[in-house]
């Protein structure tokens, strides 16, 4: 049994499986999306995210097909000419092309590969959004709370949407300071992929309202109007992935019974041991050096050409990392900490890791 | 255990739950879209399809979160001003709903509930792209393939879009006289919801890339250049439904080793024998009267003021019927008539109803 490390379709969490067979033998797999018991579903995964990611009760949660999904419709519904893009590898920048795709005259702010923006010199961006990405996956650099604050600070009016698809659910995120906030469920919550989570606050609704009434398309069945309109129910536009919303409800519930405390503290110790095992190690070192920069929930390994001799000898051990992402690929290696990585296999990791020096 | 005639999401076709058991097993609910084992699922999906359903070697086949999706892609993708939708109930309607919504000059052609379009008075519109509803899921009533012959002969030039949601794999479409199909998988294909199937040809191609030449946005990760793209490596654009696309490659190898010609003599020995029942029966009749316009894959009964007390019974029988739609919601009930349920079924349905006379 191979474990997976990659970032996204990652390592399901290990209560899926059990979950996954309940729902098929329940019923729950063809559920019709408009009764009673989906409506039942759909509440106890709002509910549970609201209280796991201590979300505000005025903030609305809507599914998607997936994050991609609502990069696409967050440029639709909220910008009416032009967002800022704050760039820092090759999700973020997709982000911004979407933005461009869909005739917008956006523009990106660049840090380096492997570095984080300067937050001293943050400056008012002239935009409608600003769209930060909280864990960039391509290059495993993650922005600090403090950077996300200071952004808002400068910019008390611009909507600012938080790509945290893959971080959710490590990182405690001051929702109030921020507009909008969306992951994916394939990563940091452990589920078969397909699903897009999309937290907006009643600005965003307002924006999308506004854009309407000038006349501006925002799109249909997924706007956010529409949206709202069907979550009041409990219910969605279109027939959703409504094995996946069950599934997200019941991971959240196993999140809330773990206790998130714990959930972020484990995070920590195995980022912290990974990150230990990296810089110390000869034949590797971490990509994003650093240390306020490095993401807790993918660790970015420079082996240079060591890397697939490093992968092989993992996955010979059941251990699977994921490649370097784009001309990185096979200079670097990916390793997801999600909570379906054990602390004991994060140990066992760094142990194989140790016997390679 | 309680059958599921809902007309979608259904009942699950009997082989899926230990499609999805093997999924979960082997790997596969966590499998990365950008594995060579991804790229086998998808193509296996992609060509099982084309052979069940004899879709021309040319054409191409996307996959989006829903059907619902394709309403809305289809019409950025295929229409710079205006389509013309003919409308004989709610799903078609929202069809034409939504090209409003997405800014286009659209019209409708209305049919009365539960009749169909005239074939004698089909006119040459003055259009981009004709948007028929193969089966119109809220009221029963199916177009003949004579129907749509006559549409394209008619109008040789437009694009020409079939909504096959709730009768595929049932119907023998001339994919040749249609520009593009597209259906969702918790219908006649007996899967969980999550999950459209978009079928385009080159004109479809050409088309898009022709709007977004002149400047016009036709969306981002899923307009059809990019699908298109993607496909060619049998990839998609985002993190797509893995899970759902690997139990429709299942579904698809199922039906091909049951035969397609066989699953259409049931589909049709299954409605004949509905039909008769209804139409001999003392509290029920067929609401489509004229027997060319009977779907053969969704059976919707006037049950006027004994819709509950038929459906009560029939519940507890293990055999629970679809509502009617809309207005209809508490005077019709509607029955899938889908691979999924067995000719055994479908007899003991009917002697059920039979003991209600």
């Amino acid at each position: 049994m191979q474990i997976n490390f990659t970032p996204g379709p990652s390592q399901l969490f290990y209560t899926v499986p059990d979950h996954a067979k309940k729902a098929f033998k329940e019923g729950i797999a063809s559920l019709s999306h408009r009764s009673k018991a989906f409506e039942a579903i759909f509440q106890k995964a709002t509910e549970g995210l609201k209280e796991l990611l201590s979300i505000p009760s005025d903030y609305h949660i809507f599914f998607t097909g997936s994050a991609t999904e609502i990069w696409e419709k967050s440029i639709q519904n909220l910008v009416e000419n032009s967002s800022t893009h704050l760039v820092n590898g090759a999700f973020s920048n997709r982000y911004y092309e979407i933005a461009l795709q869909l005739g917008k005259k956006s523009q990106k702010i660049e840090a380096p590969l492997g570095q984080n923006f300067s937050s001293l010199s943050i400056p008012t961006y002239d935009t409608e959004l600003i769209a930060l990405t909280q864990n960039e996956t391509s290059t495993g650099v993650s922005l600090t709370s403090e950077f996300i604050l200071q952004v808002r600070e400068k910019n008390p009016t611009a909507l600012i949407v938080l790509d945290a698809v893959s971080s959710l659910p490590y990182p405690s995120i001051d929702y109030t300071k921020v507009d909008s906030v969306f992951f994916s469920v394939q990563k940091g919550f452990g589920m078969p992929a397909g699903l897009g989570v999309w937290i907006v606050n009643p600005r965003c609704i307002e924006k999308a309202e506004k854009l309407l009434a000038k006349g501006i398309s925002i799109g249909s069945y997924h706007n956010l109007p529409t949206l709202l309109l069907n979550a009041k129910k409990n219910q969605t536009s279109e027939t959703p992935n409504v094995l996946g919303i069950y599934l997200l409800s019941c991971v959240v519930e196993d999140f809330l019974r773990i206790g998130i405390k714990k959930i972020r503290q484990e995070t920590e110790y195995k980022a912290a041991i990974l990150y230990q095992a990296l810089s110390s190690h000869t034949l590797m070192k971490p990509f994003v050096q650093d240390a306020s920069a490095q993401s807790k929930t993918v660790i970015v390994a420079d082996c240079g050409e060591h890397a697939a001799r490093i992968s092989s000898y993992l996955s010979s051990h059941g251990f699977n990392p994921g490649d370097g992402y784009g001309e990185k690929k096979k200079s670097q290696l990916r390793f997801a900490n999600f909570p379906a990585h054990s602390k004991e296999l994060y140990e066992q990791l760094v142990d194989l890791l140790g016997k390679l020096n």
